[in-house]
């Protein structure tokens, strides 16, 4: 899987260079390029934000750039375009999944006020916000999206993890426990040193209940 | 503003050092401290993990180290302490708004399956989430946290760009146009170009409704 990520702040993403994804970009199986919009601006200046049309605060990243970056590094438009912005669909593991089946992924970070309207018109498919909260950019936006994606390429983690995980069964996770088996008074909860893979299960699903009835009571009505 | 991060992975957080957020830093706004929580194992092979107790995939982040990191950062408990999880409320402009009044904020980052759920008994004051996905850590969701609430040290940010954002007024934002005036065959809305505050005004709060209409219906539902 190949994925561009296209934005103003290159040096933002050594945090995918780390863990989990890193390994899975060193072991060949994901393909992460982060270009630099300002490589393409014809500005003699290397300008790549203007004032908006029409006034108000902040500046608008200009098309000219954004356009040939996209132009050069999917001339075909074999990939999904994204573009990162509150105004999008919202993120959730059904989209994680849909991504995670595609070929090659471009993402468009914004920055400042955003992009200017007509590169959204003409050279992107989707745009996709990550929560109702408003960033400084789209780019911590793309590394999730990255990170989540990711996680769903073959081998990258342990396929029993993506099955146990919240939402994978429309619940939250049950807690965990690890050792030592008592720490600061508090101590592991019996059925879990029993050995008992029955019960085990069971009350790991009664807890995965308990805390999605109390924590969100909406993704049990869901389906 | 302090925010302590906690977390297994401080090289990731390079990315708070850039852009907007970074100059609030080193304006001395905003103090960022990422805590290696490794620093604070007591285990002689620097062991943070472990397989869980009941068995099944990945490994559990101990509860030892991460006490010892707490209560070095925050001896009185003077921070919001929050764990950043998948099983958290959905955090939002409302949250972003709430936690930007604190003084001192706490961010855990779990990584693989989380931590021990006896840390959250003892020293978490709430879970958070960033939304319907599952990450292989806390720490992207870390930064969002950071991101959002940053914007909102006295300063950081334009005020009038925090008023005009989506979910400031429960709307979306309106498109957005820069030079040049026009691109690839697209002119920017001859509105903007009018001069006339008034109908400037008018055409972005339309665009604003129809753009919240087709994509989140459900913000207009709210309230």
């Amino acid at each position: 899987m190949k994925i561009d990520i296209l934005t103003l702040f290159p040096e933002m993403f050594a945090p995918l260079q780390t863990s989990i994804i890193g390994r899975a970009v060193d072991g060949g199986k994901l393909q992460i390029n982060v270009i630099d919009i300002r490589d393409y601006t014809l500005d003699k200046h290397k300008k790549c934000d203007d004032t908006p049309f029409g006034g108000g605060a902040g500046m608008v990243m200009m098309p000219q750039p954004i356009a040939s970056a996209i132009e050069a590094v999917d001339p075909d438009h074999t990939a999904r375009r994204v573009y990162m912005s509150p105004k999008g669909r919202t993120f959730n593991q059904k989209i994680v999944l849909e991504y995670s089946k595609d070929e090659h992924l471009l993402l468009l970070c914004g920055h400042y006020e955003g992009v200017d309207q007509r590169v959204l018109d003409l050279f992107i498919d989707e745009e996709l916000s990550i929560g109702d909260f408003v960033l400084t950019g789209g780019e911590i936006p793309a590394m999730a999206v990255v990170d989540a994606v990711a996680r769903y390429v073959d081998g990258v983690i342990n396929e029993q993890s993506l099955e146990q995980e919240s939402f994978a069964s429309g619940m939250l996770e049950y807690p965990h426990y690890t050792r030592p088996q008592e720490f600061m008074g508090l101590k592991v909860p019996d059925v879990l040193i029993s050995g008992h893979h029955g019960k085990i299960d069971e009350w790991r699903e009664k807890k995965s209940k308990e805390i999605t009835l109390k924590n969100r009571p909406d993704l049990l009505n869901k389906e």
